[in-house]
């Protein structure tokens, strides 16, 4: 799978395990996770076309966005202050700015550590 | 993310690029691609809590089950005989014998290039 001469590229997929997170508020609201995604698929012209979501007992949700460039998934644990995030599109992105740029994002909002993301090519 | 030593393992996600499918038929049906999910769900004890599906205009098709475990995401892209599959869990499996049952169990099903699947452990 590393081995990606010669391969096409169909997608970049971030792999965000967001930790230390401060906002302890956000991280038990669903709705307003929700906002921020839309948001963010507003801003990068990702276009949803479903959404999964359950809140876990007594604490905990994911959150599954099914977009036409692939997927966004959340799962929540409040318990740890931590959230574990994935985003894959098939955006034919020259570089990882963009994803770069959510995830700071992302990361702001939840006051979280910020760490390097784990971003890779998925490949045909 | 990769320096795991001192964190704690909130699961594993398996991430496929699954190449050279040659079993057409299967690659374009959706309801036989979600029996082998339900039956993967089945066998590994995963309890389904939604499901969501789209079918793209001309081919290809997405699937995304959410799991009381995390999630498993399907995107399958038929003009080049691929799909793209995660699945992720927070089961604490002991090593990655389980993913690569399933893995092998999926190549099988579609008939594809048999690689080594990558398989990450998510910490918190």
């Amino acid at each position: 799978m590393f081995s990606n001469k010669n391969l096409t590229i169909s997608g970049k997929h971030m792999i965000c395990d967001i930790k230390n997170i401060k906002n302890h508020t956000l991280l038990h609201d669903v709705i307003q996770i929700q906002e921020i995604l839309d948001m963010i698929c507003e801003k990068y012209n990702y276009t949803i076309l479903g959404k999964l979501e359950h809140q876990f007992e007594p604490i905990g949700m994911t959150i599954m966005y099914l977009l036409s460039e692939s997927h966004i998934s959340i799962h929540t644990f409040p318990e740890k202050n931590f959230l574990a995030l994935d985003i894959y599109t098939c955006r034919e992105y020259p570089n990882n700015d963009t994803y770069l740029e959510i995830y700071n994002f992302i990361v702001g909002a939840f006051d979280a550590d910020v760490e390097e993301p784990f971003i890779m090519n998925r490949s045909f």
